[in-house]
């Protein structure tokens, strides 16, 4: 293992009926007056608004709102809520929502004592922040574990570019999870949600580095269990005990307890590539993985078999004497999987036309080199959308 | 799942050559005297002593000493250690050693700020308290967890009572983790150590529920691993890989993770069953578990087979369609394993002997009801005890 620092200090409140202790929580700390931040008409059909500011009245907190974050949010919302935090002061940020409302809301919190441009944090330069909001969220999508960490993902449409924020500033100080709210996705987004979870633990696994046993083992176990649970909710979105181990697992996938002992801590260039089509596509993020995950485990393993085969053999059973044969078995056997999700599996099955093909791939190389397993050149990521497609 | 509150707000700092970062992490809060507290030579031997000294001398953190923590601890050195702060207040409490050190250090903490007798916490009176005193910790002894949970266990030979404190207050601040100092350790206090481990997941995979898919998944992959880095160290006590897992796998298996969506949150019988050999025969707590862990297990799978049975299965792959079968063989292959690591299997392998049954199983019984799985009476209690023997 190689050295590392683990800190999750999000305090986790989970389970059904659990969405009022909102208010409590914040009184604990003191807040007067939170400034609620959520997407679309969901929260009002799901009976999670209600839920919410019911409670928040009767403790008497004051509760200003910004609504309408897309999927795939933009710079623009958070600069619109640093604008009115600016403006009138809240004590805290209350994402109710899903990833992109969580990563909103952390840019928000932030940005609220960025005196500049809150696109610089998503650039590097907010190095010297001090401070930021407190965050208290409601989940009410459970995929990118926005929720646990200290990361924000945030485009900005005008530069072309998708990227992320970090800082130990931003981990939520409560998030509460009610897996039942959850029964009313749809069954895309509980597939796409389903297979950025096991991409966030899969692009660990694949790292390359030479395996860290019992991390491993917990990062298959996962893998394993996402791969019962994305078929059983197909089947019943109503199934409450999936519902919440999928919300568990979303969790455990990307709370930081997966890179504890990896040097590289993950290869996230399956995530890079999808961002991409993201941005310039409006492709669902997980819909982009299920596609790029495999073309870039089948272009590197050439380089680097050995983290593929030991996935085919820990996940699928797979028992071969060659490592290549086991790593491609491994890889072929993931993208049936998600084909038998019914997840899109080419970038022709995303509607991406071979003639943009060029174009993202350039948009993709304005961070390269990246990459663990095989550092990426622009060359390679062409190579790598051009077997996608 | 059923619903439950996850916060586990302890930094780790794990890895080679990490223990002079306590100073830096002292100093981070403003420390300017820690009591370190400590149990006998070892920490001289194996240089960790030199390396915390040097590293508060040359921050100018100043450190009283309070030694000669015992294994199995008792309440008089943490009597001794809040008398000693209580004269001459300090910063912190900084314990270095493994679990013993830790609760010690731990009812020193809270016992610092609590106006009477500190055995009074551990018989459940300090409800009421407010702050205890931070901890950083230098772990040299992988095993009881203490490093990354918010337990303390103590004895009070005069009550013939070994029993536990628990309360948020005493999760260390920070715990920092250095495997290598442990290639120094005996094989006995491996295995012992390894087994404790083992049983702290064991606990909650047995504590008949209905099973939490991932988490149950979490924690059979820890055991598994755990069988694997056991043998291993026993063969070669300087392989720093397997040192490394096997510290962070204790981390794992008794931060409380392990419990999240179970109702009953484990069955620790088989601790309370063992705490008493360590109070009145002197036996090591993982010794104590070896023997005591499989008897239990035994008498209460006819209860209810249904755990066990699913153990077997998970961990050594036992397929039958009879669940009793299967559940035995699962805690034959069980003791088989730790009879193969060189543990002891029986109160007469203890060196217990027979005429003090009655003695262990009247002490025990003062918990008693206890047991998840089965609620154990008195009479239970003997049998068990019997059946170990």
């Amino acid at each position: 293992m190689k050295n590392f620092t683990w800190w999750n200090p999000t305090i986790v409140i989970f389970g059904k009926g659990t969405i009022p202790q909102i208010a409590s929580q914040l009184a604990a700390v003191g807040a007067k007056s939170a400034l609620l931040v959520y997407g679309g008409q969901a929260i009002f059909k799901n009976g999670v608004y209600t839920q919410v500011s019911e409670a928040l009245e009767k403790k008497g907190i004051a509760f200003p709102e910004l609504g309408g974050v897309r999927p795939n949010p933009t710079i623009d919302k958070v600069r619109e809520g640093v604008a009115r935090l600016k403006a009138s002061p809240a004590d805290a940020v209350v994402p109710i929502g899903g990833g992109s409302v969580f990563d909103t809301a952390k840019a928000i919190a932030a940005g609220a004592f960025y005196d500049k441009d809150p696109w610089e944090l998503f650039e590097g330069k907010g190095t010297n922040l001090e401070r930021a909001l407190p965050l208290f969220g409601v989940l009410t999508v459970s995929a990118t574990a926005s929720e646990v960490n200290n990361i924000s993902v945030v485009s900005n449409p005008e530069k072309e570019s998708k990227t992320s924020f970090t800082n130990p500033l931003i981990y939520p100080r409560v998030s509460i999870i009610d897996p039942s709210v959850q029964t009313s996705l749809t069954e895309a987004q509980t597939v796409n949600g389903g297979i950025d979870i096991m991409a966030h633990a899969l692009e660990r696994l694949f790292d390359g580095a030479e395996g860290v046993g019992l991390v491993d083992a917990q990062g298959y176990a996962l893998v394993k269990t996402m791969m019962e649970l994305i078929p059983q909710l197909r089947q019943n979105p109503e199934n409450y005990e999936a519902r919440a181990q999928y919300a568990w697992a979303a969790c455990q996938a990307h709370n930081g307890s997966l890179s504890c002992g990896r040097g590289e801590r993950g290869d996230f260039s399956s995530h890079k590539l999808g961002h991409t089509l993201s941005l310039l596509f409006g492709v669902a993020h997980g819909a982009s993985l299920a596609v790029m995950m495999p073309a870039w485990a089948r272009y590197v393993c050439q380089d680097n078999p050995t983290p593929f085969a030991r996935f085919a053999e820990a996940v699928f059973g797979v028992e071969d004497d060659d490592e290549e044969e086991m790593a491609i078995e491994g890889i072929e056997r993931l993208e049936d999987f998600f084909h038998s999700v019914g997840a899109p599996t080419s970038l022709r099955g995303l509607k991406v036309a071979e003639d943009d093909i060029e174009r993202a791939a350039k948009n993709a190389a304005a961070f390269s080199p990246f990459g663990v397993v095989k550092a990426l050149s622009a060359e390679d990521i062409l190579e790598i959308y051009k077997l996608a497609y």
